[in-house]
């Protein structure tokens, strides 16, 4: 019995990971869990799931709920997201919150032995070496949630790393990929959010928009499968069927492929090293019916977000936090109607360029240089 | 260092078999080999590898070359082949001869306790139940050679046997796949040995045209990963780039790909459960450049060799047997200008509707129904 601990049950990856653990009651137990605003959803969970120990975001929200549920601790803030993440009853922390906010619960989780789910990529991009190195030294595994990572991770099982010789990201290109830059200009929140193949959370689908999310995976990938920024491709494959790819020294090539369906990816990484069945789901994948599967080379010029991406990594150290901090703003600033779609890798460009790199940076560096980064961009927003 | 013994070094994929060997000379050694009537290219191959025994067909071969080469012993015939299969230095025997005739020195092979690498389809379709049984009783391995039994394999390791939902084995649909029944009437020979993806010997490209190809390895998976036929489906895949896939419980589905090449599936049966480099290929996947790949069902009406193959291998028993040697005498017919391309299905489907199953057949059995079967297909032969 996998023992879970949720942080981020409300959002999109949480909800979906609730599906699963409801599925498989022989196999999974939600134990702990984190929500944010969402207090209504958060009551309905509690009260199906009944989990020991569920932290909220405010302490007004705490009080709300303390008195209803009498078999369930509460707690709040980033003090009660720390104890969820390392709640001594679960072996399993499932991290599915947004943002960079993940990545302190995460180091926690890992200095408590606890096997990591992660479907939140910035905390790998934010502070790789420092997740990686410490889940090493804990005998800690990182099981990747995103769909991506999850099929190279499916596609290297029994396969030696010393063998890989590259690993092949696919992109769906995201809701604009037909568009020229032109046509990008004037592009509204409503277009963007509009994803032809995934159903995600905002922030996700404006990176995937930009392509901003392949380049975080690119830089996630990196970490999480120990290969040089050369050895990581990506590939426009629009219908989003062939997840993504390795090819070995030998030229053979093993891809993990599925309708997209982000319960299979969650279901793999709680039931790992297993396979279990799945049984709701959309559909089986039908190639015959789908009929054909088309790719294309990714435009780098087209998608500067995924350029950016690829320079910040190859640069190391702080830049890839100030890549991820300077996203994270423009995208919110995008979300709120503020900035217009060209302007989030125009910002981003600006403040990458700005940023003088501290090469192997401790936390302490990471939070200040993710701080400073914010408050620039809030700067450069505010003269807009 | 894997130390070869090489059943039918001069066809296709005995010589493909020598390429390898060639590219990596601190893994793999030539230590025995057997060759069939091509004797001029049997002499290259003795000078540049030495092999230290030597099977020939004839004794006037045997006579001809056992004064030429100082170092290497010769032998010849049914027996000499068994010496080849068995040879005390050998740890691996790849059988790559054409047709049933490759049964017996792979039993024997079994029982001597090499590892076996086979691309000999025709021996696990004739007589599939006793060479597993043989396998599992003497600990060998059999690692399949074929590119889609070896495709499914590869997508197979570090998983576990009972999570899987099915196996998807591709297609391409041979030389005739754009043409409609009426087309295929008045095919010539030469018609059919243009196979569109693949460069092999002629049996198995007029096995491709006729789909029969798919049909034994339709049988050939069925034993080789142990599966009921209904856990086994064929798709139609005009570009061969997806060379078969796994489909798990969980609804992933694993995938192994790359440009259409025998070296790769030979080299990782030799190489196994490692991989080596591939030097010297046509090229690697480029998916980009490729653009599109296309899936649609097999018709099972225009392809009657496909389904005779499903409902001879669900019979079991004998029936195998019979497909697979009036399989082999009318295709032979076929190349030799006998009969018509449509002749071929037609002879086979009357043979099988003219045999009476025997369940869980001795050696004996099948040799006897084997004959029985070539005799009857000459009657009909003689008969035309």
């Amino acid at each position: 019995m996998k023992r879970i601990s949720l942080l981020g049950a409300t959002g999109s990856i949480g909800q979906q990971t609730l599906d699963v653990i409801e599925f498989h009651p022989d196999h999974f137990k939600l134990v702990a869990m984190s929500l944010g605003n969402n207090i209504e959803t958060g009551r309905e969970i509690i009260r199906k799931f009944s989990p020991k120990l569920v932290s909220v975001k405010s302490q007004e929200a705490y009080e709300k709920l303390k008195g209803e549920f009498p078999n369930t601790s509460f707690v709040y803030g980033d003090e009660g997201l720390m104890e969820v993440a390392t709640y001594h009853d679960a072996n399993i922390m499932l991290n599915a919150v947004v943002g960079s906010v993940g990545l302190i619960p995460t180091l926690q989780a890992i200095k408590a032995g606890k096997t990591i789910a992660l479907a939140n990529k910035e905390t790998l991009v934010t502070a790789g070496h420092l997740v990686m190195d410490a889940a090493k030294r804990n005998h800690v595994s990182i099981l990747p949630v995103d769909s991506e990572h999850s099929a190279i991770f499916q596609c290297l099982q029994g396969e030696s790393e010393k063998s890989i010789e590259k690993i092949i990201l696919t992109a769906s290109g995201g809701s604009f990929r037909d568009r020229t830059r032109e046509e990008l200009e004037n592009v509204t929140v409503q277009d963007a959010l509009n994803h032809p193949n995934w159903s995600m959370g905002a922030k996700i689908t404006i990176d995937s928009a930009t392509m901003m999310n392949k380049g975080l995976e690119v830089i996630e990938a990196h970490w999480l499968f120990d290969l040089p920024y050369e050895k990581i491709d990506v590939l426009l494959h629009k219908e989003s069927i062939i997840h993504s790819m390795v090819e070995f020294q030998d030229s053979s090539v093993i891809a993990q492929l599925g309708t997209p369906d982000m319960k299979v990816p969650i279901q793999y990484a709680l039931s790992y090293p297993d396979r279990l069945q799945m049984p709701v789901m959309k559909e089986r994948l039908n190639l015959a019916e789908i009929g054909k599967l088309n790719f294309s080379n990714a435009d780098f010029k087209r998608f500067r977000c995924l350029d950016l991406a690829y320079k910040a990594g190859k640069e190391g150290g702080t830049m890839p936090t100030v890549l991820n901090a300077a996203n994270e703003e423009a995208v919110a600033a995008f979300l709120n109607g503020r900035i217009s779609f060209l302007t989030i890798e125009s910002i981003i460009e600006n403040v990458l360029d700005k940023h003088h790199t501290v090469k192997d940076p401790s936390l302490d560096t990471i939070r200040q240089v993710d701080e400073e980064t914010r408050r620039f961009v809030g700067t450069l927003l505010a003269s807009k």
